[in-house]
């Protein structure tokens, strides 16, 4: 079977430090591009645009090599890598950081090797808005785009990541940014507002409640997957953005039916990446316990139609 | 066709005063029992249990009994009706009480009427737990007790609500309440806690993000139905707790997927509460647009089977 590398995708690479109520963790891998990456290769190879420090571990990059990512576009620079350092309490929908080091991230300019640019699927993570443009003018012509973005760039680069959104297809972000992004609290409303501004849909992840879709006229809800054991929010979101890609650009599609398998992907892939530290649990994570998992949210959203009868006006009403 | 009197349901009726970010109103219609009735009331003709004061409107009694409900046992008592003034802000999650006048509520000893002791399915809605005993008490073979309560209950009658989950078939909580009941955060172990009190089903509520069902084994997730106008919260776990019982009575059966449709109806009665004050848009509801947005809901929550071969390894692995 030929190697499927249509899909491209840019963020960070980092190292992170994480405190939560069952544990912490120093210096371990993460970064936007790492999660979605490695979520996005159980479909496709991904093509990975990044930079390192030349403390980076090299047994990071080998992991990533080893799911199939093309590094080629993983430059490593003079000085540190970007570090995170973060804590959640018992409500783990709240991250709280307490210490962030951009290094060699301060200065990300992504240059996509020439190899890249006949990538179809697109997959802008969470940088700056005009960054992520660049990205777009070296790629030949995308067939699918989707762009994470988050508060700082909602509010301090707004008029930046507008004419970035007029060349994306999808949005990835969270119940406060589409608020804050449409300046609207009901999320409906927000979506119906985003979507008059580019893109032609919308995910509005929702942590432990699971993530809502809007295109056109339609919606659909996905439940997040209920877990006994959350360990490590971090990612969750980033390995949602892969799933989603890398199982759209496998399949080819890009109908409704494709979006909402891919959303449900998503989720499952995610509702992973949460059970342990950094991306331990997807190191290990097999093709067939996805399977087994999106089986299992098929079954927990399922419901059948209403009899007819029930609501034929039980006293002659 | 017969009428259907098998639902007996038992909780408070109020006068509400309302303050939203988008009106308010003084005086209104409110209170557990109305709304669990008049929901209910879509599918069986309720038996009400309730208490109401010199000073409660006629109207509102001629409007319940419009609805076919039997008011046979709502008790008028010297004094003022229960009275309740709450103001919601922009996150209409969360209900901030200004006001509560017990009055004539504070005395409320439920006594079921003799022709409803035949009564085969039964709701005990947010009262004293020692109460929702004695109504218990007086019903002589229950099929389904449904059963509310409330951070209150949890903490201060702790012991008589444990005896009350004892006699209970499914326990309807919010988020917090269900962790508060269980002394433990993570939702999913809290919910199989639960389970080991005394009921074998449980719903947890979630507001705008829907409802988790457990019950055995089995988790079944509902979407809350996405709307562009949430007017007054107010009664929205109430309406879905009527919505739930009138339907399961309606229907007769008792298992999971009769459960699981019966969520779906109590979701989406509670989505037409919400979109006016008090009851008001109960007052003019359809049981075709019932249907239609149960119908909705379907759509909303549909995806289709994973196709095998997306993870069949795209890179040999």
């Amino acid at each position: 079977m030929p190697v499927n590398d249509r899909l491209v995708v840019v963020g960070s690479v980092a190292l992170d430090s994480l405190e939560t109520p069952f544990g912490r963790r120093e210096e371990v891998l993460g970064g936007s591009a790492s999660y979605i990456s490695v979520a996005a290769s159980f479909f496709v190879s991904p093509r990975v645009v990044a930079v390192v420090g030349e403390d980076f571990p090299a047994a990071h990059l080998e992991f990533l090599a080893s799911r199939g990512a093309d590094l080629t576009g993983v430059v490593r620079q003079p000085g540190r890598t970007f570090r995170w350092k973060g804590r959640y309490e018992f409500d783990l929908n709240v991250a709280h950081t307490l210490d962030t080091q951009l290094n060699v991230f301060a200065l990300f300019r992504p240059e996509l090797p020439e190899a890249y640019r006949d990538s179809e699927y697109v997959f802008l993570g969470n940088i700056d808005p005009d960054l992520q443009r660049s990205v777009l003018d070296q790629v030949r012509s995308p067939r699918f785009v989707g762009c994470d973005t988050m508060n700082y760039w909602i509010t301090s680069r707004r008029d930046s990541l507008l004419r970035t959104l007029k060349r994306v297809d999808m949005l990835f972000v969270n119940d406060a940014e589409v608020r804050q992004l449409a300046g609207e609290h009901n999320v409906v409303k927000a979506a119906a507002a985003v979507l008059t501004m580019g893109p032609r849909a919308l995910v509005v992840k929702r942590g432990e409640y699971g993530a809502l879709f809007f295109s056109g006229g339609e919606v659909f809800a996905a439940s997040a997957v209920p877990l006994a054991a959350v360990f490590d929010p971090t990612g969750a979101g980033d390995t949602f953005a892969g799933g989603f890609m890398g199982y759209l650009a496998r399949s080819g599609r890009l109908d409704h039916a494709a979006m909402r398998r891919a959303i449900v992907v998503g989720t499952v892939l995610a509702s992973f990446t949460v059970e342990q530290f950094s991306l331990d649990r997807l190191r290990t994570l097999r093709p067939d316990e996805i399977r087994a998992r999106y089986a299992e949210v098929r079954r927990l959203a399922h419901f059948e139609d209403l009899e007819p009868e029930v609501l034929s006006g039980p006293t002659g009403r």
